[in-house]
């Protein structure tokens, strides 16, 4: 059996257990309302997350000290409110604009799917967001994290191995006893270079509705679930 | 208000939150019981935990390279089997022994107070203990905590103080804004110096009918308390 031994679910977070552009965009929205800004929030939040990968490469490549994905996204949301000629507004209202992604929705299904699945499995964070960010998305969504390990933890941010081998060594475990779950298919073939198990969860609209990228699994993973609810009952939880 | 801003709560856990000494004491009869062997198992227990500080000594002086307390714990158990002259035992005993600090149960009111506590604050361990321990002993007991930071997040040892200092920034706040929580006046001098706000709670049987230490606050704490419930009372919670 391919999953035999597993003790561990661990899961990227930004789009396969949180709706991040739904979420960012009703953010904005609500604070264009509140300051009588129009501008299309849907493309704020593309344009605010099309920003990640590059701040995270710097990281990555050594051009900037370790910095958490919070200051990353304060950092890229400067740029944007200057790029939309957003201005005027108060340092407290761009730090209220920045948590928006502590207040992501999970997605409909989700917590439902962790439940099941930590009755039988450890389930911890695998993601890029710090430590901060993930403890107050689980406080907003109710998501059941055992731990919260990933990239603050390892000092490293995804696809770089130690992100994934970090965790699965402080949770006591050897890689192989750890499933990756992501909707993902990047994150899911660097997770299997470090030798984790990998389940692959559909979400097609992470994007909007004319999402081009992970429609379909680009490999054998482990596991192709079509939800957490799947997922769970293809782990027999 | 001393207590104006508070945002977290982070926990030592040996002792404060669990019972460590019954806990062990009862995991060595059984074993004792199972194996046909007869030993003070509750001076096993005593002689086990003495040997924690020595062990985490020479990782803080840099005579050891960074170890997790599952590891010490391991070491000093087997320097302890040989003491108590228990040979035979299988590799997997041993492992099923030292995975005893896995299996400590909470103080009797201490899940009741975490929950109301929990509606107010963050929780989170800032023990000695490494990710995994926390993570089976959460599981073990019931606790709630929404992160596990402390030793193994910062790679350093209480009373080190950037045990106490990356935790509170991990969870994005500064050392003033968390209450650490502890039963032991050495481990709040240390959060205090670095800047945390302090509860002691009492634990007058920590170590058995014959406590000598921690008895009584050996200063002004911010928070004085019998037990966790009087602590979330305290505490408005």
């Amino acid at each position: 059996m391919p999953l035999d031994g597993i003790q561990a679910l661990t899961f990227d977070v930004f789009g396969t257990v949180v709706d991040w552009r739904s979420s960012v965009t009703r953010e904005g929205a609500a604070l264009g309302a509140a300051l009588g800004i129009e501008r299309d929030w849907a493309q704020f939040a593309d344009d605010w997350r099309a920003r990640y990968q590059p701040a995270m490469s710097q990281v990555r490549d050594g051009e900037r000290p370790w910095t958490t994905l919070d200051a990353l996204h304060r950092l890229n949301l400067g740029r944007l409110l200057e790029r939309y000629e957003i201005v005027g507004l108060s340092e407290a209202e761009i730090e209220q604009l920045n948590r928006a992604w502590w207040r992501l929705d999970p997605w409909p299904e989700a917590v439902e799917g962790l439940q099941r699945l930590r009755t039988k499995y450890l389930l911890a964070t695998l993601s890029n967001g710090n430590v901060a960010l993930m403890v107050h998305l689980a406080r907003w969504g109710g998501l059941p994290w055992d731990a919260i390990l990933g990239a603050e933890f390892s000092q490293s941010y995804k696809p770089q191995p130690q992100t994934y081998l970090r965790t699965a060594e402080a949770l006591g475990l050897l890689p192989e006893q750890c499933l990756m779950v992501a909707a993902h298919n990047n994150d899911l073939h660097a997770a299997r270079r470090t030798g984790l198990r990998t389940a692959f969860v559909h979400r097609r609209s992470e994007h909007g509705p004319n999402q081009t990228t992970d429609l379909a699994p680009d490999s054998d993973w482990d596991v192709v679930a079509e939800d957490f609810v799947d997922l769970a009952a293809q782990l027999s939880c």
